[in-house]
């Protein structure tokens, strides 16, 4: 089986971009009253939202199931304010939980938090609870930078952070580290602002002694990682010159890096430089680019065949990175519906 | 001969570091009046301060020139006004002028801009000027956040950049963009912050027009081009999704990374997927990362050994990494005393 744990919901009916517009347009009249309403969207347009893209995809490329999330891009944690935030991703993880019951062979669900810049991640909690514990969730996104691309949260390593960590691992929950939309006009979102955010979260867990705290703890960083698996040298270098354990040792029982880099020479170094214990299968279809690449002829995010195409993977690591290690990361899956497939 | 296009003035003597804390104290003070007083360093101190360690490297590793730049993380634009800025950069880059004076045929210099959080980059020409024309710098690193890791300066394709540009293309000088130390808790300086600028500022010059207005001006993007060749395809296929033409006519006449990659991976994937007409030797020494590999038994920083290890680079292609294109990029070293070496 083939386990793509990087997907979002980028296709979603438009009757949920709608009530988002509307909810933004109504935070500038202060005597608003905020409700959730409903987004009127029926099963049969959730089905077309999703059969022509990602179970096209899933079709044509050979992957079976997508560890499927809310469009990072449109958490937008910037906007508004806790109750908006937390009305906002009830909605957009519900969208979730009608896919997964739709379709439970081909989706299984990771939730997005309803944070709020300034408002402790603690309050993420009951909604990341009645997503795994009602909707069979197996992971959330986590975001290390709800201002948008100003980064006024703690790191990730501060006790800001615990209490929602603590449930993390009560429930058997990673964490991916997700940013969302930059409101920054220095950072492109998909470009630079998603690169820098794995790029950051590596690195403050280096810093950090989280993972004595949490040994059970999980992160994926997507992207393959930032730039970190490209200056893997330099990373040793500075745990190293800063007198930490070795990565090995400080962080790879805990982080893991995803297959999300669009090209051959990448995913080679990824391969090379990270162990396939730390290493699962993701493409983030639809998502960050959708073109063809001219010099394959193929999608630049069909990351399946780049994982064919490496030279000198072994069988017993090819299974690891496709399937074998997402089990490991996301216990959850287990009782989902998809593992019975 | 072998020129190091990015090197930083990491050892010097104490004094200068003695001033900057003297000036900081008397920022607090609202009465003070700045001044720019004296080091009082001598020239054996200076030479005392790069025998053992730059001038050692050199000799030690076989390379000839280092294209040498005041500290990056002690330029803090972030910190005082324009005046302290100013002030500091004369001392940095004065230090630097008279390294070149003692070490014509070692070192060529490159100076600090004198950058203040919401002052119009055109106020560093005076500066920059003194430093091209009167000290014979060939370059000047430019700090795309002059915030310290908050990003509040406009992109660098904004036209609040452009009168800098005017004068970068008049002079001949390329720009090395180089952010300073992080006050974000959210960054670690050398490990994400740096990585990050780079990253962003590659970005930033795929979304804008810049070299369509400044066909000459050139940038060096430092470690490597920080995440941008890992991520090779995701780039090629922003662009392409952005309707931008191929990235080899958008910036690849203006745009070349470093090799500040401190792993052989690293250098290879680089070497792969970046032509060499934009690969500029480098090792950023004595540096970010200080210790040995112990995978290698040599120093992470020592770079030339993996351009030495990389299989299947031309001798020709070499030649162009580690001499020939840094002479195209920064055209005022052919005047330099090191070019009659």
């Amino acid at each position: 089986m083939i386990i793509d744990c990087h997907g979002h919901y980028t296709t979603a009916p438009k009757q949920l971009e709608e009530w988002r517009k509307r909810q933004i347009a109504a935070l500038e009249d202060a005597k608003h009253v905020p409700s959730k309403g409903t987004l009127g969207i029926s099963d049969d347009e959730i089905r077309a939202s999703l059969e022509g893209a990602q179970l096209k995809q899933q079709r044509e490329r050979g992957t079976d199931v997508t560890i499927f999330s809310p469009r990072a891009m449109g958490m937008s944690h910037h906007i508004g304010n806790e109750t908006a935030s937390r009305l906002w991703s009830e909605h957009c993880n519900e969208m979730i939980h009608r896919v997964c019951a739709l379709y439970p062979e081909n989706f299984v669900g990771v939730c997005q938090l309803p944070q709020s810049p300034g408002v402790p991640p603690k309050n993420c909690i009951p909604e990341l609870e009645r997503c795994v514990r009602e909707f069979g969730f197996i992971g959330c996104n986590l975001n290390p930078d709800t201002s948008g691309g100003y980064w006024k949260d703690p790191p990730l390593t501060d006790k800001w952070w615990y209490p929602l960590y603590e449930k993390l691992v009560e429930l058997e929950v990673p964490a991916m580290v997700h940013v969302s939309a930059s409101c920054n006009p220095a950072f492109h979102g998909t470009g630079a602002h998603y690169i820098n955010g794995d790029t950051t979260a590596f690195m403050q867990f280096i810093t950090g002694d989280l993972f004595r705290d949490f040994p059970a703890l999980k992160f994926i960083i997507p992207h393959g990682g930032g730039a970190v698996p490209y200056h893997w040298g330099r990373y040793r270098g500075l745990a190293q010159d800063m007198k930490r354990p070795p990565l090995k040792e400080l962080v790879m029982n805990n982080v893991f890096f995803d297959t999300c880099v669009y090209h051959q020479p990448g995913i080679d170094l990824l391969l090379k430089v990270i162990p396939a214990d730390n290493i699962l299968f993701a493409s983030e279809m639809v998502g960050a680019v959708k073109g063809v690449d001219p010099e394959t002829g193929f999608n630049y995010d069909d990351t399946k065949r780049y994982i064919d195409g490496a030279k000198g993977l072994s069988r017993e690591d090819r299974e690891k990175i496709f399937s074998g290690n997402v089990h490991r990361v996301y216990p959850r899956l287990a009782k989902a519906p998809v593992a019975a497939k």
